[in-house]
């Protein structure tokens, strides 16, 4: 009998686990360059932390099931609620500001596609405890860090930023009513995923009228911050989010990463808990979906738990990541070698190979045998497989003079060694 | 809202992120000391992957839900079932032996309590390829390097091995009906939990007369592999199975680890494809559950491939390894701290303290700041939080000479420092 994977899901075999350990490792490069610590939480939590905070799209995309008490279970499809629930559940002890990153197995029931996938790794860092646009930043600032660890530079992505408060601000100057502004904002997310056409007519669904429609679309032909006062739409409002996001562009300047940033009036991201400056990284060909989201969300700890905390974060999946970096040849070649293989002069001479292999083992040096232990033609052929740096030939000179052969794969040379001196 | 996480689920805040890290860090070590790679799959796989093969216990303990198109998925109980799906699926491109090593977050829908939990984690090692008892001794001597890793002493824990050829044939020579012996295996596989009364219940109730009961205790009180010959119980089957033993426990020798390992014919495993050798790791004070569980399957990739062939293996979760450490003492201290704190004598001087958190970090150096930018003697308290190295104060030397003061937080020294000299 042949079993399917599930469709949507993985195998990593050697070659592909190689790659996930080294994209997972410069995250946490990153992450801890910029001093956040690691954290984890559970793949499975009450369905209620998804469908309460995160708005209906996310509830329609969820694993569920129901357990023997009648409980109704999610497979993560985020990590920012799990974070929520952490940081309110110990919200009176933990130092603040909570710098924390977490490299997250998530699950999401979508139709699976280049770049999406129904399990997948998400790097997410967040910073919760601090109001000011230094936060929000901080974590752009450790996005383009990991962005530079895997190759990527300001010519292959840039990140899109924007504030909802700056567009809920203009969309409401526009006369749509403040309870239409998440169907609006719902609609915008949509932006790159469907013709102008549709979009036009899903607007005209939700009620705004043609001259909204059509100020909606001067605001979204905006290319700069400099554009904003530039039009009649200068409200308080829109010039006290116009001004945040001015602060936040110069933090990015002192940073030095302003070359991989501008402001996109287009960016809204899907979640239902973003407050404040919303942000995502794509690739400048539009080639692919985006490959990180991020924003502040104000209020989701405070729903969550005791009391109201300030925080910003973002998540990064490796799918798309994965494609990008395959694009632009950035993938490194990366291959599993043994350090050490011992061999037999007498084939199974398993006491003196094994004395062998204790001891390299014994000083941390990866070490194989032939475990079926052959001619020393297949022991050397096996070596060749397993791509042996060294290979260590166990003879009579062992027992007689403690000594054995080591073979130098790369050099072909080889000389007669003291076992004790072997493997440093 | 104060959303409860899932019962037999954990949070892993910094420092039980940092153990956890630290724990598979050196189930990773031990696995590449003995060459072996990793590789992992999905977490959902289809049902009919684990109760087609490991028989019905676990299908009873499983996290299972039913996809849109009506397929039955589950959360994979253990890492094996995948391993052979994988081997099946390349089986005719693997370079043999497979040497794969992976740890896996594993589900099981069981009464959580002491050392058992729904979610957890999981270190296998397996090898396929290989008929021969060298295979079994080498996944013993992984186990055992593995312990060693995590500072435990043959003093705290054992290895007990059987092999299920052994127990089959006695059982057999009892009189015992062929297809009657895994209904035995499974009531014997329950003998550390239930009372001998109940056993011995269990065992009249699946049809094993006073004889045969009485034969099957006095097998059971065997101390060692010697006992086997001593009784009139040497029918070739047994003597073919012992001699196999013997073999394997002469490989252990010589692997140096004959003091960890002991056989115990009342070792059996609760899955149902094991074959041959069997074998447990449990603490000496039998206070906890089995710390490692592995074994021989022979057939298991046979079943789900296109040819068979020999495998064996092991698994060890996370929750009782954790528990022992913490009763020998053997949980290490593991600090998050801060490498650098960048604080500025003028509060929030913004562009200078990022010009040398830039620096820092483009060094590689994990470098934090006070991102409320308060008075230096808070951010001096905020250093100290965070637990950092150096601080590294900024005043108008920056601009003037291209200087910092540099206060080493151990020594209380500090000496001003040209900005490029930092941080190495």
């Amino acid at each position: 009998m042949k079993v399917q994977p599930v469709r949507g899901t993985r195998d990593f075999y050697p070659e592909d686990m190689a790659f996930r350990e080294w994209l997972l490792e410069r995250w946490r490069q990153a992450s801890r360059r910029a001093g956040f610590v690691e954290v984890d939480g559970p793949e499975l939590e009450p369905l209620e932390l998804y469908t309460d905070k995160s708005g209906p799209e996310i509830a329609e995309q969820l694993y569920w099931l129901d357990d023997k008490s009648g409980r109704r279970l999610a497979l993560r499809p985020e990590f920012t609620p799990t974070l929520a629930r952490m940081i309110a559940a110990r919200q009176a002890s933990l130092p603040e500001p909570v710098r924390w990153f977490n490299i997250s197995r998530c699950f999401r029931y979508e139709r699976a596609q280049r770049g999406r996938l129904r399990e997948f790794f998400q790097w997410n860092v967040d910073l919760a405890g601090v109001e000011g646009e230094i936060a929000d930043a901080e974590c752009i600032a450790v996005a383009v860090d990991g962005l530079r660890g895997v190759g990527l530079t300001a010519r292959d992505v840039e990140v899109r930023i924007n504030d909802r408060r700056l567009l809920a601000a203009l969309v409401r100057h526009l006369g749509v009513a403040e309870d239409r502004v998440p169907q609006v904002f719902g609609i915008l997310d949509k932006r790159d995923k469907v013709p102008a056409e549709t979009l036009g007519v899903m607007m005209a669904e939700a009620g705004l009228a043609a001259a909204q429609r059509q100020g909606l679309a001067r605001i979204l032909a905006w290319k700069d911050l400099a554009d904003i006062d530039a039009r009649e739409l200068a409200t308080p409002e829109v010039a006290a989010a116009a001004e945040s996001l001015r602060r936040l562009f110069g933090f990015l300047a002192a940073y030095g990463i302003a070359e991989w940033c501008r402001f996109d009036i287009g960016v809204v991201r899907g979640l239902a808990y973003y407050t404040g400056p919303v942000w995502e990284v794509h690739d400048l060909g539009g080639e692919f979906r985006a490959i990180f989201g991020g924003g502040r969300y104000d209020r989701l700890l405070g729903e969550l738990g005791a009391k109201a905390m300030p925080a910003c974060g973002f998540g990064c999946g490796d799918a798309v990541l994965g494609l990008l970096l395959d694009d632009r040849g950035l993938r490194p070649a990366l291959a599993a070698a043994a350090e050490f293989f011992v061999a037999s002069a007498a084939g199974d001479n398993w006491t003196d190979i094994l004395r062998v292999v204790r001891h390299l083992r014994g000083r941390g040096r990866a070490t194989q045998f032939d475990l079926k232990g052959g001619s020393l033609k297949r022991q050397m052929k096996k070596a060749a497989e397993a791509a042996a740096r060294y290979v260590v030939i166990v003879g009579d000179e062992l027992s007689a003079a403690g000594a054995v052969t080591l073979r130098d794969m790369q050099s072909g040379e080889q000389r007669l060694v003291p076992l004790d001196a072997l493997g440093g």
